[in-house]
């Protein structure tokens, strides 16, 4: 995306600590989705097994979810969210796109892909935001 | 609980880097659950709008649910989870407690409450885990 | 529960024609739960390989969410829900029953189990409600 | 669909009781999804308010992630799933379509979109499976 864009999303989230301590980083975003993206650091984001943790997983989803639908329709806040872990994620960089399925009143419904390094699906998830702004 | 029991499972999850990142430790376990808990570091867990970051509150609740169903039936994996946002957390401490509601074959399912530092409910968890062992 | 109380809670749902068909009733409600059970009819509720099909389970769960969270504060409605299937359910019973977990503000999250006829949990569900009034 | 495909898949599903009580048929498939549809009777499929039952909106995506879990993958049973209502479905028809996001090993994940008459999405859901030959 143009680097304007990116700046003012930039700035939108720059106050979000956990995103910041988790190295969740904006890597693009278009008309109708986000895509959020982390260097996957192997003393800090795998759990004890040596995959991604699925805490990990879930804030960069949650996290594609935030930067998709505040640049739709500021403020949306996540109301509820299902995750499933579809495989365990080896690998050393993870992104996560969000698409808004529907919007409706104060509602929206979001999903979001959660992929590895190689482009493998590793973690879906859907999301449930309200919009102040009706 | 007990030093050894706690010791033990703090051995089985020191590996964790991610939980370890985000300042989560075992509070406690008894026989049918397990209390996770952190301290809230405003640099750290907050969000733009200086609440506890979601992310944050999924990584407790999903390493509650860890502490208990490897307590109980090792080797358990989330295999999905629902997690609801009830209130806007402004606290210096949240706490999750993980109880299991039922388990069958290679599946159980598991109930956690995300408490802030007043003991007000801000978040709420169903969690799916699969069984390696049945 | 008293046939007063009772038959107004019927009063309430005597006009849900999908619970009617279902053959789902309202069992009994305390202060704080409801159940609601069903005969199961063979021709009528099985699937094709003979057990309660996840549908109609699905829906006493949700008509328990329904007269729980009606009888503690109307108008509730479901926004969303989480169920997962633990068992198959071959029994020619089931009761579902209903308990608030928490309530803040205008929305609500109820635990619901479902249970065969020898009360083994076959089903269980995180009901996300929307209360009108405040 | 071709009929031979169409006979098919309605043999496969006869014998769900539930499904031919509602009322929901299968309405058409593809390679990559499968549409389920429902006439809507005023007293047999709405609530106490006169709009589409949730039980009913569920059973029909249920019903459509059934049909085509198992045209792409036998046998495959709902493990767990999600479902939020984004708008009331006053309406005289309902359609269900399920597409698969992913699977792997013995999982799937499958988004099913729920239609009123006129297009509009009334309820979606996100189903995983749980596939009994890998």
């Amino acid at each position: 995306m143009n680097e304007e864009k990116l700046h003012s999303l930039e700035k939108l989230f720059e106050r979000d600590g956990y995103v910041a301590l988790s190295g969740i980083k904006i890597a693009e975003a278009g008309d109708d989705y986000a895509t959020v993206s982390a260097d996957i650091r192997a003393d800090e984001h795998l759990n004890g097994v040596g995959v991604v943790q699925g805490g990990m997983l879930y804030t960069a989803a949650d996290f594609a979810f935030a930067v998709l639908t505040n640049m739709l329709h500021p403020t949306t806040i996540t109301q509820s969210a299902t995750v499933t872990y579809i495989r365990a994620a080896k690998t050393d960089r993870i992104t996560a796109t969000a698409r808004e399925i529907e919007r409706a009143g104060h509602n929206c419904v979001v999903e979001v892909i959660v992929r590895d390094g190689g482009g493998n699906i590793v973690c879906t998830g859907s999301f449930n935001g309200f919009i102040s702004v009706k």
